[in-house]
C-alpha cells in the first residue's frame, strides 16, 4: 500500500462508486504522478478516510475504502506566532508529518510580519502536499492569521489542556505537564503555544493564563520561533503515542 | 546576560586574562555585530564554557567566568543517513538548538548524496552559529561521513543506550525506551540513528542490532527523513530534562 500514490479529493466530487476528477487532478495523475489508465491510487477526503481508487478517463472508480492508523488519539491546535522570513512554510511542513490537527497562525506583541492572505492559501496548498507524503489520513487545518490575544480569548473554554511554551522564566517542563495515560478520557483535544524572536510579552503571558493556559518550558536551551513548534509537537505526539 | 552577543574563541587564543582576537573575530565583533571598544561579549570555547569579556583594541580583556546551565546532562550523537539535496543544512542547524552534543553523518544502502569536503567545513559553521544563537556552551562535533556499516561497528561498545529509529515495522517507542529517571548512573552517552529517504534496508537493521542497538519507532506517521533526527532528539532531550 505505501507505494500508491495518494491525492485528496472533496467528498462533493464522490458521485455513489465513482469520482468525478478536476481538470488539475487529472493533470496531476497523468502527468506529474505517471498514472496511465487502470492503475490505483488512494484518495483521501482530508477528514480522516482514504479509498483505494481506480482511473478510468476523466474519474475514478472507487474500489474499497481504507482503514488507516496514523492518525493521534488526540486534536493538537498549534498556535504560533508568525516568525520572519519564509520559515513559517517549513513549520507548516514539518508539523504536520508529525502529527498536527490545525495550525493557528497568531501576530503577537513581537511579531514583525503580516502575511498576505495569498500567504494562507500556500500554507494550505503545502499542509495538503505533506499530509498526502507522510501518509495521513487528514490535512490539516491552517485558520487565518489573528491577533494572539484574540485567539486566546477565542479558544473554546472547554479544553482543558492549553499550554504556552516560554523559554525564560522557571516554567516546568511540558512533558511534565501533560495528562498522563489512563488520564485522558476528557482529554481529547489540546491547544499549544509558541512565541515569536524575543518571546511572548508579560501581557501575553499573563493573558493566556488568565485564559487557562499553562506556561511550560521546552526546555533549558533558547529555540528559534521555527524550531519551537516543532520540538513542542514532537513532545506532544510522543507522549499520546506511548 | 541574555542580550550579550557570543563568539566561539579557541583555548590557544587565551593568554592568561587576555584574548587574542583574530582578524576575522574582530571583523565580526566590529562590523557585524557592531561592538565598540569597552563593550562586552561572551567568548565559548565551544566545550561547555563561558567567559564574560571585554572588547579592547584587538585583544578582549576576560572579565570572569560564567556558569551556564544549558547543556543536557547526556551526550547525545545523533547519527544520521545523508539526505538528499540540502536539507542537512537545516537539520544540523535545528539539531544543534535542541542540544545534540555530536552529529555522524553517514552513507546508507539507499543514500544518494556523496557530500564534498566543503560541505563538511560548511555544517561545522552552522553547528558554530547555531550552538552562539541558542546560547549554548557546546559546539556540537560534525563527525567526516563515512558507510553507516563502519560507523555501527566503530562505535565504542560500552556505550548501553542505542537506538535504530525506523518507520516501517512494529518496533516500540522510542520514548517507552530511553533509560527510566534514576536508572541513569551509568547512561551519560546515548547514540541514536535515523535513516534515509526509503528507510534503512534489512541488512542494516540487523548489523545495527548485531552492534547492541535497539530498533525503535518514532510514532505512527512516515517521517523524512530531514524530519525524524529533529523529532528523536526533541524526544531524548525532552526525557532527560524531567
Amino acid at each position: 500500500m505505501a507505494q500508491l500514490q495518494r491525492i485528496a479529493i472533496a467528498l462533493s466530487q464522490f458521485q455513489q462508486d465513482q469520482i468525478l476528477l478536476t481538470p488539475q487532478q487529472i493533470h496531476y495523475l497523468g502527468r506529474v504522478l505517471r498514472l496511465r489508465e487502470d492503475d490505483r491510487f488512494i484518495a483521501m477526503d482530508g477528514m480522516g478516510k482514504w479509498w483505494l481508487a481506480q482511473l478510468t478517463g476523466e474519474q475514478a472508480q472507487v474500489l474499497e475504502t481504507l482503514s488507516v492508523e496514523t492518525e493521534l488519539p488526540v486534536s493538537i491546535t498549534l498556535i504560533i506566532a508568525l516568525p520572519k522570513g519564509n520559515g513559517f512554510d517549513e513549520v507548516v511542513r514539518i508539523c504536520t508529518e508529525i502529527g498536527v490537527t490545525c495550525i493557528a497562525p497568531v501576530m503577537s506583541d513581537r511579531t514583525l510580519l503580516h502575511p498576505s492572505p495569498q500567504k494562507l492559501e500556500r500554507w494550505r496548498r503545502i499542509a495538503a502536499e505533506a499530509a498526502e507524503q507522510s501518509e495521513r489520513a487528514f490535512v490539516p487545518t491552517i485558520l487565518e492569521p489573528v491577533a494572539f490575544m484574540s485567539r486566546v480569548n477565542s479558544q473554546e473554554s472547554i479544553v482543558k489542556s492549553k499550554y504556552i511554551c516560554e523559554a525564560r522564566g522557571n516554567y516546568p517542563h511540558l512533558l511534565n505537564c501533560l495528562p498522563k495515560n489512563g488520564k485522558r478520557t476528557n482529554d481529547q483535544e489540546l491547544i499549544i503555544a509558541t512565541g515569536p524572536e524575543g518571546g511572548w510579552t508579560e501581557p501575553e503571558i499573563e493573558n493566556a493564563i488568565a485564559s487557562g493556559f499553562q506556561a511550560v518550558s521546552l526546555g533549558r536551551r533558547v529555540l528559534r520561533a521555527v524550531t519551537a513548534p516543532i520540538v513542542a509537537l514532537s513532545i506532544v505526539t510522543a507522549a499520546y503515542e506511548v
